[in-house]
């Protein structure tokens, strides 16, 4: 409605540098001039060059021009419009440490050699992936949300690279619960005991009652003996299964995708390869919101198309997983234990169309992404009824399965934890956006006086819809 | 810890547009050049032309030149980076009509051109401060978080520009209640009524649930009504105070200040022209949380440096106020009817340190101020013991009180309406800030499934600190 003038656009004829400034200056004609006005050149050529002199300088020397140097050359002074994180430099034994007991407790030997040391990828590998990143050269991180800063009084957040999840894990290696080899005693409390003993000794950590540190704890078990003395931080988390209103919310904290465990499918849309109707591989028997699968088993075990099938962790499962992602339109993905699982994000890498039976699920980046384009959700208990899914499954058009999968490939990065423009990217644009709850929090929390509160002191952000059967 | 290179800097000696760049070149000696060699300044003057022109070039054609450019000059594209607004066209009984109505209710002229409506000037004036400013031509408004947009499908935010605060004003006036000339039946409740009316038949209402509507109702009881109905929405609010935890909430919605209804004091930082220690003036005896006024004022009104006054709203208790706001350090600010007041704000630009007496109070803009800095907060009931506030004032050095001064008068632009960085620039941002959970919401509420939910689906950010009994 505003009429606008137009952008100023590049030069026309760009090709050459000159292109057609002058087209009658004596510049371009000055072999023609007569032999007795030589000095006229010359003159011409001086004020040519002292305006061009003058406009150089004055665009150079305009703020705007260094301002945007400032942004763009990240190696220059990247922070100009980044949150800016700190690291805690923690003990060793709660980094490189961890992974160091892992090796040991399959047996491996004692590498002492932190760049020798090989963190194990599995489903929670998000904690070594940021790790990896904010270890990266500044100019390497130019994309970034966050810009790493080495001085704790110019950082807003304050980042604890504690390995958490693998700490879990090296803690069920060790002897007697799974019969490892090595002699090692690891205790996975007493690494989240001493990562608070640690922290509370640190300025930093109690200047702000702890609202502007980040944890990752992703496994749904990870820092669960310590969570409550933590709670205040922005918490990087799997989903909320294991946290009480009081230590996580969407609000407060960021949902991660875990790794994806079986190979991207590179190839394109299509149905061709894909004669499967429905395909699901896991453990048929889980605990809590898990006890879903046996029901769903039970009910889809015989039908012609779907494969679902009990399997455990092992190469030879994740071949056959893969192979049957990549050739099924659909990949049922019941909850686990706790609403979230990996598979899920084996279905999205796999363009297999996800269908969702896990009613307290949350899902990563929403604010991002409208899961209802890329999968179905249905509730547990019209999924349960006998018939139900399949007849639902089979009345999807092949027209909307492509579309279901062309949405799929756009969303796909925000699930590769490798790609440049992928996971961790994201996951620190979202911890960015918490800056001013975080902020908010730690000026309020300073000035709250006693109060007679009859309930928590609480914000929160409510749903008020009841929900749906199912977003198909 | 990184060593990065320098900053690119501004040329040295950058008075001459020349300054020093070619210290030995032919063309700085060229006036010693012997008569022969005419050619060779010539020449060089077409090289180094050639090479400034080309320099110039290369600076003027790199993207990066352009992209500031587009940043920078609002008016050829300020819509790159911020949140797009779509401004309601709502019936005009809504907008104009309701000041027109006020007009009238006040036995003025019934004015039907827009142009000549003047809003009466009241500490909720915010909501016609925004409308205004909407209304600016966007190159006016280049340093906004928020663009207008005139295409509804563009917008990320829809704002709803009711004036519900001075719809209750009129209200008040109408015959019979105040005594009112005219013969207007004006009623705010079907004024709240018929904006949902109108808004239920918006398709981009019905699209998200409302959760990208941005409403404002500054005064506590604007809108009472219909909050419940609208309670989706990003609230422009003064407090909580008459909203419930389901309804309102530091996460989802935006505190406003009060437009201070005193002048600003100009003047600098100092306590020569300030020898009264505390002052306060206002309502005596008001309702709920306003009940500590009575016994502030029969503690205080017998100290001899404290002026404490009952005081109603008019012409001379404001130019009163003023004198005693610019003559006293401190301010008392105890709870009105709900936790806020104007006069917190009104002792800001005074740089009366404001001695809030309001547990339950909720400060604007919390994330960018830290209030500890500015005011003083003493719990109510450690507030009421008699002798105790004014021994607490007298222990406050004269330095302190400077510090809390300079740091008042940094702060004090985020409660002026009128200033261009003020307050309807700060409130833009504050609103921008919420778009990442109003889209989250928006997504999520889409797919969520039928649950058996015990308690309702909240995310919440909670304060786990029992509170201090002074921040002093």
């Amino acid at each position: 409605m505003n009429p606008r003038p137009k952008i100023r656009s590049p030069p026309p004829n760009s090709k050459s540098p000159f292109f057609n400034v002058f087209p009658n200056s004596s510049f371009s004609s000055s072999h023609k001039m007569p032999r007795k006005s030589f000095i006229k050149p010359t003159l011409t050529l001086a004020s040519l060059l002292s305006f061009s002199l003058f406009a150089l300088y004055f665009v150079l020397s305009s703020p705007n021009f260094y301002i945007q140097q400032k942004i763009h050359d990240g190696y220059v002074d990247d922070k100009a419009n980044k949150v800016k994180v700190y690291v805690y430099d923690l003990p060793r034994k709660l980094t490189y440490g961890v992974i160091e007991s892992y090796e040991k407790s399959r047996g491996g030997e004692a590498k002492t050699d932190d760049a020798l040391l090989k963190y194990p990828g599995h489903q929670h590998s998000a904690e070594w992936y940021l790790f990896r990143d904010l270890n990266r050269p500044s100019h390497d991180r130019v994309d970034s949300a966050v810009a790493r800063v080495y001085d704790p009084d110019q950082a807003d957040l304050f980042y604890v690279p504690f390995f958490s999840s693998l700490s879990l894990v090296v803690n069920l290696n060790r002897p007697g619960t799974l019969g490892a080899a090595a002699p090692s005693l690891y205790s996975d409390e007493e690494m989240q005991e001493s990562l608070i003993e640690w922290l509370e000794n640190q300025e930093y950590w109690k200047r702000n009652n702890g609202w502007d540190h980040v944890f990752i704890c992703q496994d749904p078990n990870a820092l669960y003996k310590v969570v409550d003395r933590v709670k205040n931080g922005v918490l990087l988390v799997s989903d909320f299964g294991r946290l009480t209103h009081n230590q996580g919310s969407l609000v407060k904290d960021v949902i991660l995708p875990y790794s994806h465990r079986i190979n991207s499918y590179l190839g394109n849309v299509g149905v061709e390869n894909r004669d499967k109707l429905l395909f699901f591989m896991g453990n048929r028997y889980r605990k809590e919101g898990g006890k879903v699968r046996d029901l769903l088993f039970q009910l889809l075990e015989n039908e012609e198309d779907v494969i679902i099938k009990h399997g455990a962790q092992s190469r030879e499962s994740r071949r056959e997983a893969t192979r049957g992602m990549h050739t099924s339109k659909f990949c049922l993905h019941p909850a686990g234990d706790t609403p979230s699982a990996c598979r899920l994000f084996d279905a999205i890498v796999s363009l297999c169309i996800p269908v969702v039976v896990s009613d307290y699920i949350e899902l990563p980046f929403e604010d991002v992404i409208d899961y209802r384009k890329v999968a179905i959700f249905v509730d547990t208990n019209t999924a349960v009824q006998p018939g139900y899914l399949v007849k639902l499954l089979r009345t999807v058009s092949t027209e909307r399965i492509l579309e279901f999968q062309r949405d799929l490939k756009k969303v796909k990065h925000y699930f590769e934890y490798e790609d440049p423009n992928g996971t961790v990217k994201e996951i620190w644009r979202q911890v960015s956006q918490k800056l001013p709850l975080v902020n908010l929090m730690k000026n309020r929390d300073k000035r709250l006086v006693k109060r007679d509160l009859t309930e928590p002191d609480c914000s929160c952000l409510c749903s008020n819809q009841s929900g749906i059967q199912t977003t198909l």
